[in-house]
């Protein structure tokens, strides 16, 4: 950690600064500037406020010079986490394809859905069931009935399960009935939530908020992490910035610096990303040549009758066009699918 | 609503749209344009899932006439709802003012920023009790045990109780110990919490999310008063942009035009908004200035031993200063304190 | 400066990054935490390429220290820099009423808009005269004909002129006519421009960028400072950020953070900001709160006719009637008009 | 065009915007919805200042249907541009790969970039000769001596040659030079370098603004070809958001849009865009897999010498093993290098 000191800095303030850092067991080395004093300070961080340091009187900032994540990140563990969930392996060689319909609508829906993706070559199946959505009047999802649906289509299929959860009670339900939970970009900083997660016996998948700096989503799961549940699966959704031509801005060199930050699997989402259909295909094959480890992308059978993000869906026979372009492309990524 | 079609659409897409749209009751009007048809549809948008449409064949877009809040605006109601809560009346003439500590600590530091706030001509106390911390190595609070202070507090200065819930089990305590429950920025869109706060029974200040627009503000209002609690606060606390001089930017445009879009009533947050102790003064002035209906401010004994947001927190010296300028300030606005 | 070396950086990469600085005069202390290596280095900035430090082995990054500007900074100058033009004073304790429409149209139309704003009590009157323009397909400003109706204008009304220039050529016609050089915010990188306006002799008004961080403002200014022309007016007209509500953000911290950063006085320009009519008068009264030594509002004799900026724009009764409320919010906090 | 009319309009309001409508050729409909009135209009838009309806009494928005821009549109064009410069094609099956040095330095430097870059594969040059930076006190390019150093290196390897032009001056020398003139990210709306590119001999290298939206940065390409110019290329180099882990957020999908609205070719810049060496590659990777037309890249013999971007710039020997990862993934996309 290094305080900068205020140009008109006494050196009682210095002394003070100096005498606090003592206290908490920090070491320091004074640097004399051209015109400032710096302390540097070397300890143990969490023993100490920091913030507070930036009100004693004579502080101009304090610069913290490590990460505040520990647990997650690339010093803490060298090699790739790979997730087991279910029948599908994240993070390694191969690449994760989850797809499947924003909301469990009906067993007729699911089904046409789960078959048409395994068909294709996807390796999971999402399905939302508990449905988070910004109007009060809109369809809120089947709950425990959709759960139900989703289990039984994974468990004719073979593809692994997920699905979001949004509570306590939606995360000990969903619990006996998917392979992967699923924390949404407007709970990735819910932090009762994340603490949730990491009792939880199944993988987590969680996507970064809306806002969220790449620091803020890696203490997120820093928190689940830390709660006793390693396996996360961090997946890109784009963020919000001033462009209004797409939903959000997919941030695919996110994805890139934190494949170097973090061992944890990082997938994206170019579905929510963009919010349009016909950008889903680039964006999926862009998201794989920058290094993601999987996708996650809506298709529905019928996207004109969704309930939910249907101008985002891809139709049966779009996701498969997809997946024929997706093979010669992750062949030359070295990957398979 | 109005459908625009895309430029090569067919006699046949546009008749679809026309049934789909008869279908869910609505009376459509096509307008031929030079190069486009544009169908404008008249009807109850609550039946038709409107995003669907774009995904019909031919369709380039949908554009929404009608504002998706119904309750919480003007249109519903147009004179300014005043909350009641405790001793303070907000919405109305004279400004509230609510201050205190970023947490509650202990006996001895909340009885001190109560005394202080009171003295100077604060009308309410905050005190964190149940804190949502970015990092899962911070201070979580003092729960139950900070609800009884805070209560105590309260009622030894007479000053209205505000406190942050963060999920079922906080709201369901707090609700019995304070006068306001807080529902802070990063759980704008926890729907799950939106809904209980509709069925408690004390008012609720809702924050805005870091980057929640003024629409999905005002929905995430919609949610509270539509599940049964018409006793909703808004407070705008910044949002965040590029700018990074000032924690996130205090958005004081949205605070007048809040006020033309619901009756609710409105506050600003300067300590959050802008991180910086020095600038809060200002900025409170700021937010008076553009119309908003009270203030909440971090306030501590003594900042530099604060266990939370020290920087941003005025002693009680310079509270007492700021309220000093406030009152000629309050009067040049027609207003008192 | 501090540049942090990497958790696996050799002795050899150390010595190489000490050698580098040595050469350039820096003096430097090592600072040996718990992880890692931290070198402070003190010395002339300017006699180093810092940003190729960072590409050095072992180097994980360079943590700069001091502001990157000089002339303008407060600690440059502590005084308040007050800026003469005309017949107005920007920067004292008199606030500068800056208003007029966005472009002179016609000889009646700058005429009527020049009395009005006079009469209610403007300081300046504000035209524009070469337009820059998103639309080739729109209207482009008068040029030299327009320069010459608002010097009359000015000269009639005894009002200070403002109008914005855009290129080498404009500039130096604009120069003999009018008070205020404006530089508008698409155009506050336009390093050559900035360059120009160093060597103007007449003041200028600097607006700050749709996306400039509070840093490349000052830059900005120290651009023009640094070559030649003290008389730089900075001028907040609101940033580019997610919200849509509102054409931008205002930014009033900026303006209370800036008046600490730099002793050049700062106004705001609430039209450009909000775009809207109706909340022009709110975020002028706010502006004013917040510290701001002046406003820039356009007003038109007849919005509704105007050919450009008409949703912004006031009416003389409406500019009349905020001026109104704002004489005892100015005298509130301590300042004329 | 649709003119939305408030709640509360009356009948000789609507009826104003009517005849307003009608004095300007629009044909006019009106749809009489449940609360509200909408008036939907067809007609030439470049008839009538849209914005100035907006202020008429009892309007309450106009929504614009159709886009601003025309000439660059694919509506006006189906077929792609290809642009020819020096004797590379781009927009074609052939990816343009353009690569060199941030700033042209030394001959010795700049003919040891380009006979690399050519080696691995570019197909042109780009090198720096006036340079826009955002301190006064950094270096600022060699001007006309740098211009003929490059000239000089595209004759002897065969590369084409890019340089950014700043102003009048740059844009009429440069001319001369090279074969392609570069606006860069902060002139992208100084609409006077936009006209004279428009009458420039040579293509146009259209870099969008920081924060420009797609359809501004749409308008300034239409500001060149309505001015004469048709070869413009337009270039992704990241935009300003909130994240700062990277210098800027590359907008992939902004590029796979582009391709959707207009026939102009688009590359991608992922150095500028990341500000990272170690996320050029990889950002490359994905922007070709996007579907991008080109890439350039920012390759110096000796990084850590390199008088501007060091840090962003790739070694001869990365480039190299970048461009090895490239020809698989080119196949793979169907396209060649």
């Amino acid at each position: 950690m290094v305080i900068v000191m205020k140009l008109d800095s006494s050196p009682e303030q210095i002394e003070n600064v100096n005498q606090r850092l003592q206290k908490h067991g920090f070491q320091m080395q004074t640097i004399h500037g051209v015109k400032r004093i710096v302390i540097g300070a070397v300890g143990d961080l969490e023993s100490i406020n920091i913030s507070t340091l930036e009100t004693m009187p004579g502080v101009e900032k304090v610069v913290r010079i490590m990460k505040p994540y520990k647990m997650v990140s690339r010093e803490a563990r060298g090699e790739d986490t790979v997730v087991q969930a279910g029948n599908v392996r994240i993070g390694g060689n191969k690449l994760a394809i989850i797809a499947g319909p924003c909301a469990v609508e009906t067993e007729e829906q699911l089904y046409a859905a789960a078959r048409a993706v395994k068909k294709s070559g996807a390796t999971a199946l999402r399905g939302g069931t508990y449905k988070p959505r910004t109007s009060p009047y809109s369809f809120q999802g089947l709950e425990e009935e959709g759960l139900r649906l989703l289990a039984a289509a994974g468990a004719e299929t073979g593809l692994a399960t997920v699905t979001e959860v949004i509570d306590a009670e939606s995360m000990h339900t969903a619990e006996h009935y998917v392979d992967i939970l699923q924390i949404g970009a407007r709970n990735m900083q819910n932090f009762q939530l994340l603490r949730l997660a990491g009792q939880a016996k199944k993988p987590i998948l969680l996507k970064r908020g809306l806002s969220a700096t790449i620091e803020e989503w890696l203490m997120a799961a820093e928190y689940i992490v830390s709660s006793g549940n390693e396996n996360v699966i961090l997946c890109e959704r784009g963020i919000r910035t001033f462009e209004t031509s797409t939903r959000n801005t997919l941030d695919l060199s996110a994805v890139a610096l934190v494949k170097t930050l973090t061992h944890l699997p990082v997938i994206a989402d170019p579905s929510h990303a963009t919010g349009k259909r016909e950008l889903v295909a680039s964006m999926s094959r862009a998201a794989v040549a920058a290094g993601a480890d999987g996708l996650i992308i809506e298709v529905h059978p019928d996207p004109s009758a969704a309930l939910c993000d249907g101008p985002q869906s891809l139709n049966p026979e779009e996701f498969d066009a997809l997946m024929n372009t997706m093979r010669p492309l992750a062949a030359a990524m070295g990957r398979g699918i």
